[in-house]
């Protein structure tokens, strides 16, 4: 059996230099010289197109892409997690910025970039703190459910591009209306841009089916390789076309255009006019969910990889190589960056094997930019939104939904709180409305415990449910089992319960209250057991405790408890089970169990 | 054994007659017509001074006082429960009211009527629909905490009538700040207020111990009437000195006025001028809150009193009987109702045997209000002051807080970040602050399971944590016990703890799970679970499960574990103990426990 690295020993967050680094051989460089040209391939036009997402120059995808590489390379604790421009945070930062300065404007970039290092340093601060596990508190129907709202969102927002017709909106009531009002505006001019925009999702979508027929599967890499390569050609493809059209008609194809990008002096410099404490108090909310939601979803494809390796994902490592990531960008592109699940997936695929491919695919990113920039003038807008449905289409998936739903309807509700929130109201609305149903859910249940009498099964020492098992009862004792800890959420119901059990039971004088599933004991509940017992004498009957846990006991040792209880706890039912036999004028009777309670 | 009521079934809150009804006997009328005389008595002085707490003029306490006995009676459950005003919720509705109209107009009349009667509804509708359990989410810190400091902020509320400066704020920064610019200015003339209020709370105070002694033990029952009848004899004392001090110095003393208060209809019609949107949307928390403090108060005072008695309190009937007699207040008098504890332990010592003591009470009120408004005008509010003092000293205890600090931190925290909260923010603050910490402090605790490694006690079926107990392990097996339900709140930190626990064993290829403390799988925790299974199977060892509870394994059976865990299961320890005894090449080793985990 080999020793895995599953149980390593968790690092200080910011020991340097990260475990790759030790464990890297130059056996390792080819595989993450090739994993780096490939996914620089893949990453141009998807940064370009996510940029525009985030109502950004396109452009700005391109500069956000190099820092962050070189950044969580210092840092993170995954080895093949490709960081970068990101559909959903893409997505989260458009619509936190349109009520604050219009798109496109170099306030809008200011404020995005503000957006980026203060998610940045954010997530920074945590991982310092170590607060990693406050991401847990997004439960994975809440993940899953922001996820394929997000997908939704997207995917009907380029309608717009597709269409001609610029911003929809940023839920789905707004980009349905808009949609509406286009189709039915007598000026609609759009044929171009869906032209463009249909063919480009056309040949995205069937030209690597295509490659891969016609290089055979025995030449399969080469097959990989021309299709990773293939979106670029389409945007060039695409790009030809529109030149072309517009040159007959002109604007025809609506297309990025010569913006230049100023140095992030300018970009900072544009910040002055619009950073006013309202603009900052309506950012606050945004850095904390941006920083978070692509905490968590870079995590999560962090750890399906790390799986399969059978390595492990350190969060507190996450945190700060993901802060610093974010700062990178904020300082150069001004474009919140998260771990992308594509671009991973091609990043492990082509063989990366350390962060060093990211550190290539940055080099080349350099190295090319001074190429790509200006030609990024002529792309047209339809085919950058072709790139985008094609990466996102295949997260649009309610099968989770459906296994959720089939195992624990209350988990499915939170999944559909949260997709119906992001998708009619907003991001913010829907991770509230998914958090509290979670959390609600939990309490909800906490608060309706299992109670249920046991009795023992015959010839051994256990005790069962004696509405599920065929167990043997003491007259005169009743056995009771809770299953929770007892807290202010559930004292109530529980004392209910537990009178509903003894009610009518005169004969029962011996009250046993197993514990074996109470983890805790709060004060308030405390209270009510005490009072409960008083209540108990008053009537006759003597209750008595068994299977009390270690740090429960710990804890009732201190007060009042173990003066009153003493002589009436037990290691053990079975304990219990023999003194009161032995003790009363009781017999055993072996057989069926009792009517179900 | 007696029958104990505590075991009565529950009815529908709306049943009608109540049950006091049916159990009420000719033989109880005495001690209810004693008690209800008794209590109007004491009522009289708390009434006008709670008034003149929550802003309102005093007279507005007396009227508030008969609607509230007649609607309990209808509904209530509690015998002894005497309602009326009571001191913390008219302080929470001058807390409430002071940004929204100025003390003492008609518009704020109105809105304390407004505010009443909306109490009332909310609590009758949540009675009708059973919601009375949401009542236990205030934890019995919180409820302590939220008591203690709002009887703190009453005591220096008292200040100012004391000192005649006026209302001096609503937490204690403002009133300090109040306090210190009444003693700087110059031409503060608050001499007279202070003398009566002073002489009024020494005779308060002093006054029952005087007459105790005087009248002797043998004459107990006298002295207690005396003593009941002493609060209105200083009131009237207090009256005629201000009387005299007024006519020989004008306004040495302020009195309550001759303030006539207009029917319901010219209340209602003091709403018309303030009643606009953002004014209904200020009261909508207050509303909840007054209603929600209330309830909770009164069926503490209620259960306390049940419970000496064998008695017990139904929620959902009290929202019923609460909630009406709220809506009574409001429609008559325009001040929200509660049980009081003081006139609650009058009532009960004085004989009181069913809620017609109360309908006594109001009948009295009524008889005598002709006399009683018109005298009020010569109150001195000092004196007034000084009965709210004695009502209101006895509450300010730290004494819950120490027991709650001995038994747990995290409680004691709910308490005093209610307390504090209250004291420094408002109450608004306070609660949201104590509801806050007791669910997170709920989510961290269980968010930090004990998960602990057990071996089998010599010679028993039964399995202990090897770190406290004498405990044979089998070599070859490693068993833990988990003791917390497992949910998305804390699968991360459970999973890290197994891996700890295993850590460095590579000899133990057979992990057991004790799931009897594991009352429920959300299904994060399940996919995180089947993840932490497959990853043991990579290592080459087995992953069994033990002690499955009946509801989580009916769960489990619906899904994809069931397949994946056939064989794997075992009803309890032993068995696994058994099989992997049996199967493997491994021995059992008796004697002392391995290393603590």
């Amino acid at each position: 059996m080999r020793t895995s690295p599953v149980f390593r020993i968790h690092r200080a967050p910011w020991a340097w230099p990260p475990a790759w680094w030790h464990r890297w051989s130059r056996a390792d460089l080819p595989g993450d010289v090739t994993a780096g040209l490939v996914v620089a391939v893949m990453l141009v036009p998807q940064s370009l197109a996510y940029a525009m997402l985030a109502g950004l120059p396109p452009q700005a995808g391109l500069l956000a892409s190099v820092l962050p590489l070189l950044a969580y390379a210092l840092f993170g604790s995954s080895r093949t997690l490709s960081v970068g421009p990101a559909a959903i945070t893409s997505l989260m930062v458009a619509q936190a910025l349109a009520p604050l300065a219009p798109a496109g404007s170099v306030a809008y970039l200011g404020l995005s970039a503000l957006l980026a290092v203060g998610s940045g340093l954010l997530l920074m601060g945590m991982g310092l703190l170590r607060l990693g596990f406050l991401s847990q508190l997004m439960s994975q129907p809440v993940v899953q459910g922001f996820t394929v709202a997000s997908a939704v969102l997207i995917l009907a927002g380029q309608l717009g591009p597709m269409l001609g017709v610029g911003n929809l909106g940023h839920t789905l009531p707004e980009m349905a209306l808009s949609v509406w009002r286009a189709l039915h505006d007598q000026a609609w001019h759009g044929g171009g841009d869906m032209a463009i925009g249909l063919g480009a999702a056309t040949m995205l979508w069937a030209g690597p089916r295509a490659i891969m027929r016609l290089v055979g599967a025995e030449r399969a890499r080469v097959g990989m390789l021309a299709t990773r390569l293939w979106p670029l050609a389409v945007l060039l493809l695409a790009g030809a076309a529109a030149a072309g059209w517009n040159h007959v008609q002109p604007e025809a194809v609506r297309v990025v255009g010569g913006l230049q990008l100023g140095g992030w002096a300018e970009t900072w410099d544009g910040l002055r006019g619009v950073a006013d404490a309202a603009t900052l108090r309506g950012l606050a909310l945004p850095v904390l969910l941006v920083g978070l939601v692509g905490f968590v979803s870079s995590v999560s494809v962090a750890q399906t990889f790390a799986l399969r390796e059978g390595d492990r994902v350190d969060a507190d490592r996450e945190l700060l190589g993901l802060g610093l990531a974010n700062v990178g960008a904020g300082l150069l592109g001004g474009l919140a960056v998260a771990g992308g699940l594509s671009r991973t997936v091609v990043n492990q695929a082509a063989g990366a094997r350390s962060p060093l491919a990211g550190v290539v695919t940055a080099g080349l990113l350099v190295a090319l930019m001074a190429v790509l920039l200006p030609a990024l003038a002529w792309l047209p807008r339809a085919a950058l939104a072709a790139v985008i449905v094609m990466a996102v289409v295949n997260l649009v998936s309610w099968q989770p939904l459906r296994v959720t739903w089939s195992y624990d309807r209350a988990d499915a509700g939170a999944f559909v709180a949260t997709a119906a929130g992001v998708m009619l109201v907003g991001f913010e609305a829907g991770l509230l409305a998914g958090l509290t149903w979670s959390l609600a859910a939990m309490i909800w249940r906490r608060s309706q415990p299992h109670v249920a009498e046991v009795g023992r099964v015959p010839g051994s020492e256990h005790f069962r449910n004696v509405a599920r098992h065929q167990v043997e009862r003491l007259p005169g004792a009743v056995l009771i089992r809770i299953d929770e800890s007892l807290d202010f959420t559930n004292i109530q119901q529980v004392e209910h319960r537990l009178c509903e059990l003894i009610a009518g039971r005169p004969e029962a004088r011996h009250v046993v209250l197993l514990m074996s599933a109470v983890n805790h004991i709060d004060h308030t509940a405390l209270q009510a057991l005490l009072a409960f017992d008083a209540s108990l004498t008053e009537q006759g009957r003597v209750l008595y405790l068994t299977d009390i846990k270690g740090p429960v006991a710990d804890r009732l040792h201190a007060g009042e408890w173990s003066r009153r209880f003493a002589g009436r706890t037990f290691l053990s039912a079975q304990q219990a089970w023999e003194r009161l036999t032995a003790a009363g004028p009781m017999h055993s009777t072996t057989g069926a169990a009792g009517p179900s309670h």
